[in-house]
């Protein structure tokens, strides 16, 4: 029998085209004996957080049950779909929204599965509109076996208090059933490595139950976060199929017998891919001896690259954008990000820049910027801010008889910026990408309605020397499209005279080494200065960044690469004692 | 037996002071036979969020455990503390997390009762750090027996799997137990009306066991969110003892015997009190028989504004701000925000307001400011925009060939006047207040980066119908603060020539209502058109709310005035189809 995956594509709650595609599948595969598999939330999209709550929603999603479940009829295949099944109480308020499996065939639209596994953690709030399924359901078509499973279901740990994958077995195993196929339906978020550890657990399972997995992803951006599809089969030990990467999918899958060996105990002990392993700090001893947080590889990069361009596509897609802007300070930042978005572009897309310099811009700052845009073809405009940064401070000395200077000097510059920007994007309706990464956001190294702004930020969840490596690879690829001398300077915010960020900061090897002990959770300044990090420079870094949680909380989203990441995920009051 | 309820007031992770408030008690309680209660999670504040998986909270948090423990001597007396317990795996990495009562006396610090109702809506999210208990604690104490509960132990619904009210007073029932009280620990966000449900809640269940109810509440603001104190004793029907509002205070309770009548039913049924009553859109028919959000009362009011005043100044006290600036334009949002900081202003602190005119700044504009500054004694700056918007302006279409005008010129101004209230806010040290209110928030209407800047929003929880409400309030309980020519005019951005609020959107009172519909996610569009709300408004309402997450995603704290509030509660995508 033949197992057509479909890796979809839909924003969340764009109830018209979810219809049409199960309209037009349907009509197009008249009397076809295949089975028909969808992601998980396949029918709303996910993850689609209070908006399952909203009477509005709600209501619009009733509207599309129904309009599919008249769309049955007697030539139509079977599909195993993803869905939301609510129970109302009397005053149709929900009392129970439930993450499905709905069989959709001949006779109409019926759940067949409820998530067992609600995920919690990080940015995981399921347990929070969710009720959890607790039978396991053997599903029989066409003379096959097959058990079923909706994404976090496959996983266990510690912290979860049931174990799907141990409980479906136990039914198999006391039954005598022999499965034919694990079919699991997900909306499984990408960041760096995943795919690996899905992998090596598709594996285990498979091997366990003597059987193919077959995981159907979805693919999509949603705000921060990426779904890469890269939905597969996996046959024992092997990877035997594979769909697109970030890209819409279907995978025709023959249903194979089961090769490889069992093996019953890989799956079942419950000390391996336990999600908390997830949540480990990323640093590792280098050559010279010292714990740093080790270098992205070519491979990291590329997978990076390809997410950010999704990511930065998807929201410019969903907020009816076709104009971009970014902001050139002759940095690295800036000018990645300016590569990347250039290397994104689509036809009837538009990329400008603009060169805001000020008082404390070096000449190499604009000869760099205007090197890269000539090189690359984007229009590059120069807008000087020196002269209403003066006239502003002269206007300020006057009104308040107290002279603006330090901070207050350096951010109005940074702000002036910020104001000229989005001038330039409300008048052509551009979005505006932000150009902060994870170090600077870490310690606050940034203005607040300055050089933070943005509609996105695609280098927040990457550290300084990994906007750096990916920098470098980009050339690499591409040839030198960002001009070795940006990433050769030394950096600087250049918003006072001869002002280096190593003034201000431990060298960025060091302080992303410290960032990832402590945004990784896992780790304390005790255990840092332990690892041989610097007592002073551990604990500078941890008041930066304890001190500057207020800016965080007011950025924009940011596109999540890594595990742990600013954003959902990332939950840390303002106030508080440290 | 005297029991003595502790409703402190600590910042969140503030060890030192935490440990130094034992200290202190046990010093001078010497041979005390009094049982001591305090607020849930006092040993570490609450909510903690992320930060209780954090190594380094945790190091310190098993640093204070231990230094209270040390505490223990043969006299001190006994005391019911809440606090969390953590069960750690091999590599130190918490497994488990409870949110426990600990007794504390001569043996030392032990967990006596674990939280069974993991509170995980709205703006809680218990179940994704904390491990529910499923025990009761029948606690005997100096020949008297009480029921022990945490917080939301109180409450009950369908929402919830247990009913820890239940499991107890059957345990009761079955063991012939006669409870001298009910002892819940609380750590309980405060919104308008919920002291009414509290008090109800709490009636109910003394005239389920036939004792008295002990509550005690912590006070504090964390960021958003706000912790009035008002800790209880109700008997019966009545509630005969009470502590401060926003204040930490000390009850001291002679247990009484209890009065009133045994009602074993009001506490059993689970259809009241349930939590999904609270979110419903609070619209009721007004005199003229239309669907209306109904008018704050006076006693509202004075709610409020004893909430906003906390507030601002837990955040101020928190974030180390003793300066505060707030920018003023003659309308009625920032005459609010200036007047309850005007009333919130402790001793040692200075509030400055600035005035920024622009192009299409009216005269009475100016004129309302100084009168109300110089009423009420508050320096007034006035810092005309008009020459750098000019300049910028010029200068811009000189740079992009491309004249500003619309929205972007209407922008500019906004953001002009963010840059120069935050270059006095760098230059001072000073906390800026937002200005917007919950309509303007939900419909978008305010410049990203401009008049929506601030470290915290006194009004963002108000609708604006609400803010002339408590502005009338204000001058009718201190004179008139704020000129009646505020209140009076029509509101109006001042962005672009005669432009009036009532041009882009309803009239308020229509507006605030379609707003509330949406906003308890209760009712949808159609129901809205239902009420008899203009079919063409509704649309445009929701379409606007719906357009506008993106800026409410970059905003700063609300304070939390209602059940339903913008921030930690409320979570719904930018991208989606509605």
């Amino acid at each position: 029998m033949q197992i057509n995956i479909h890796q979809t594509h839909h924003t969340i709650g764009d109830f018209d085209n979810i219809f049409t595609y199960l309209k037009n599948l349907i009509e197009k595969s008249e009397d076809s004996k295949d089975l028909f598999v969808f992601p998980e939330l396949f029918l709303t999209g996910y993850p689609l957080q209070d908006l399952c709550l909203q009477r509005s929603f709600i209501e619009r999603y009733e509207d599309l049950l129904a309009k599919i479940d008249a769309l049955r009829n007697p030539k139509m295949p079977t599909m195993l779909i993803g869905g939301l099944e609510y129970e109302m109480d009397d005053h149709g308020i929900p009392l129970k929204i439930r993450n499905v499996i709905y069989e959709f065939n001949s006779s109409g639209l019926k759940p067949l599965y409820t998530k067992k596994l609600l995920p919690n953690y990080d940015i995981f709030d399921e347990q929070k509109y969710f009720s959890a399924g607790n039978k396991n359901t053997i599903y029989n078509f066409e003379g096959h076996t097959f058990g079923l499973l909706i994404c976090e279901d496959m996983w266990m740990s510690s912290m979860h208090s049931t174990d799907p994958v141990k409980e479906l077995f136990e039914e198999v195993q006391a039954e005598d059933i022999q499965l034919d196929g694990v079919i699991n339906l997900s909306a499984s978020p990408f960041y760096l490595g995943k795919d690996k550890t899905r992998l090596i657990r598709a594996s285990e399972i498979s091997q366990l139950f003597g059987c193919p997995f077959i995981y159907t992803n979805r693919v999509g951006g949603e705000d921060e976060i990426l779904f890469d599809g890269s939905s597969f089969v996996v046959n024992g030990a092997k990877l035997t199929h594979r769909a697109k990467f970030y890209q819409k999918d279907i995978l025709s899958y023959q249903l194979e017998k089961f090769s490889g060996e069992i093996d019953h105990k890989k799956a079942l002990n419950d000390k391996v891919n336990s999600w908390e392993s997830l949540f480990k700090a990323n640093i590792s001893k280098n050559e010279g001896g010292e714990f740093r947080l080790p270098e992205l590889t070519d491979e990291d990069c590329e997978e990076i690259l390809q997410s950010l361009r999704f990511g930065i596509q998807e929201y410019a897609r969903k907020s009816g954008f076709k104009n971009f802007d970014v902001a050139l300070s002759g940095g690295i930042d800036s000018a990645l990000v300016l590569a990347i978005m250039k290397l994104s572009l689509e036809e009837n897309q538009n990329l400008e820049a603009i060169f805001m310099p000020g008082f404390f811009s070096a000449t190499m700052s604009y000869d760099l910027s205007f090197e890269m845009c000539k090189k690359i073809g984007v229009k590059l405009s120069t807008f000087p801010i020196k002269f209403a940064h003066s006239s502003l401070r002269n206007q300020y000395n006057d009104v308040f008889k107290d002279p603006m200077e330090g901070l207050c000097d350096e951010n109005i510059q940074s702000r002036l910026r910020g104001a000229i920007l989005y001038a330039r994007s409300n008048q052509r309706n551009s979005m505006v990408l932000n150009t902060s990464n994870k170090s600077e956001l870490s310690v606050g190294y940034s203005t607040l309605y300055g050089d933070s702004v943005g509609a996105i930020s695609p280098l927040g969840d990457l550290y300084k020397t990994e906007v750096f490596a990916l920098s470098r690879y980009i050339n690499k690829k591409y040839g030198e499209i960002i001009p070795n001398g940006i990433i050769d300077r030394p950096p600087s915010a250049e918003l006072r005279e001869d002002q280096e960020d190593s003034q201000s900061l431990p060298e960025y090897p060091v302080l992303d080494t410290i960032l990832e002990g402590l945004l990784s959770y896992r780790l304390s300044t005790g255990d840092l200065i332990e690892m041989g990090l610097n007592n002073e420079e551990v604990s500078k870094v941890f008041k930066l960044y304890s001190r500057s949680e207020y800016k965080r909380k007011q950025f924009c989203p940011i596109i999540k690469i890594k595990a742990k990441s600013f954003g959902t995920g990332y939950r840390i009051p303002i106030c508080k004692k440290n």
